[in-house]
């Protein structure tokens, strides 16, 4: 049986959305990672090529989340011996809070499943593209892997047992998007989070989700505005992100429905009413980041509700 | 100008639902308190009877729940002179964990508003009907007292703003009530809380609460069953309860969707996937209960959808 050539693209996402920490994710049209897979001339899955790294990251199969997400695949199918190359193109920085690395896992063992002519779905390649994100984040979750793979906005209900729920899209939602170019390790992001929380926050975090969760049924964009708040894990983090309250403020003033930091950061992203009033948004934090002289890149995007997906 | 007698009926309610700790209640078809309001001889609002409290309950307006509430209306009508006689049947026993206190003060104010000729709307007498209740109770919260007022399953995003949301009652939601003989104090009950919680409780109720709402908007009951239970305070709170895992390991296993404590107890519920599963849940619970002599009364009932209702 003779296999075609297949270019798969995976897009980067959004993690926690301020209300959900570690159990919700978005997906955004792009940037997204490419992975081309094609029949090889040795024995086994190989690494032949990645752009877009600037050398940081693994040939190595087992080292490199996209092959190690791959291999996962190849395992559970008894198909570790066929003879694969598969090509990684990066279009997205590492370490920025975009999920790259969820994007490549999820490009990598999506792009081999689909050479192979697609044998399982979606849901059943979610577990290989989460073991294989653990490979350069270390945590075992689902809220960047989750949407990149599926699209949309999904709920995880637990990543031990990995049960996701695609929520719905109101169609006018758009999200502004803000990268600042400093460095946070997402496990130095992760340890200054205190391991207990106050009942308080909770019983405030829990409505907030809550409501978050029934707006998105209702497509009521003032109930999401009013509910999408980071009581718990924003407040801690904050001030790893220069100028994170000023920018809140400058979001949310112009009508942006929440603001707050994207996965484990430095990125942030501000939700909103329509692509039109993202611009507007992305703009008015633009030009602060500018008077304050701190790079970074900033864009707008609507929600990608189809996830990952063959380009040919 | 002349007012006619009135009747109200204000239903018991099961606050909390496992996964929704001060931020969600449901109201049930019966037991409810009922309020009788009629033009009175002098001056102001009084009470002149209340039945079923084994005369524990205050004649004192300003001391007791419903003539609290319905003072505070009252007072935000500027008609706190008009000669008002207010009558209490309470038909539930107090301090069960069925949100008799809630239910008092809202029949109460809602009874006063509909002599009135319901003047303001439900959701413009939500706050009396908290402030009623917090007589009795000393907190400020509104997980009884919404889903008495307006009936169904009430999310209550902030207790300090009182926004509310009645989510979607599948149709054949029912409730299996079990109320042990004991007394569990509510101040008692919240007290022994930790005030703080493990994060990884945090995501693991954050995922079910989310999935909860997600799966009352869709009508899944199986989802909904996946994620009706609670890892931070019924864990805390069972051990006031005889038998309680006994009591859940029963319900669950007679197909119940959730089971857990009522408000701060003592009282239990199974959320059941029908009228006749709920029964299968009640007998079996009671069958236990009978066989290790704790005294408890059980009852099956739907989901009250109307809330407090003008009888007359």
């Amino acid at each position: 049986m003779e296999y075609q050539e297949v270019k798969v693209y995976a897009p980067a996402t959004v993690a926690n959305l301020a209300v959900g920490y570690d159990i919700l994710g978005l997906a955004l049209e792009s940037p997204g990672d490419e992975v081309i897979v094609r029949q090889g001339t040795r024995s086994g899955l190989h690494i032949t090529r990645i752009t877009g790294d600037e050398g940081k990251l693994p040939l190595a199969v087992e080292k490199n989340t996209a092959g190690y997400a791959a291999l996962q695949l190849l395992r559970h199918l008894g198909k570790t011996d066929m003879p694969i190359e598969m090509e990684i193109h990066k279009k997205m920085a590492m370490g920025t809070g975009l999920g790259s690395s969820a994007a490549s896992a999820v490009a990598g063992v999506y792009g081999v499943n689909a050479y192979l002519g697609h044998p399982l779905s979606k849901s059943e390649i979610l577990r290989f593209a989460v073991e294989g994100e653990q490979i350069a984040d270390g945590a075992f979750h689902a809220d960047n892997v989750a949407p990149s793979l599926f699209g949309g906005i999904v709920l995880i209900r637990s990543n031990d047992t990995l049960e996701t729920t695609q929520l719905p899209v109101p169609a006018q939602l758009a999200v502004a998007m803000v990268y600042p170019h400093i460095q946070i390790l997402t496990s130095e992001s992760r340890a200054i989070l205190s391991e207990s929380v106050p009942l308080d926050q909770v019983i405030a975090q829990t409505g907030n989700i809550a409501t978050v969760i029934s707006g998105l049924y209702e497509g009521d964009m003032k109930k999401i505005g009013t509910a999408l708040c980071d009581v718990i894990i924003e407040p801690q983090r904050a001030h790893l992100i220069p100028q994170f309250s000023q920018l809140k403020e400058i979001a949310i003033n112009n009508a942006a429905l929440g603001f707050s930091i994207s996965g484990a950061g430095p990125s942030l992203f501000a939700l909103c009413d329509g692509l039109e009033s993202a611009e507007q948004v992305r703009s008015a934090l633009a030009s602060h980041l500018d008077s304050q002289t701190i790079a970074a890149d900033t864009f707008v995007s609507t929600i990608n509700t189809q996830g990952a997906y063959q380009i040919y």
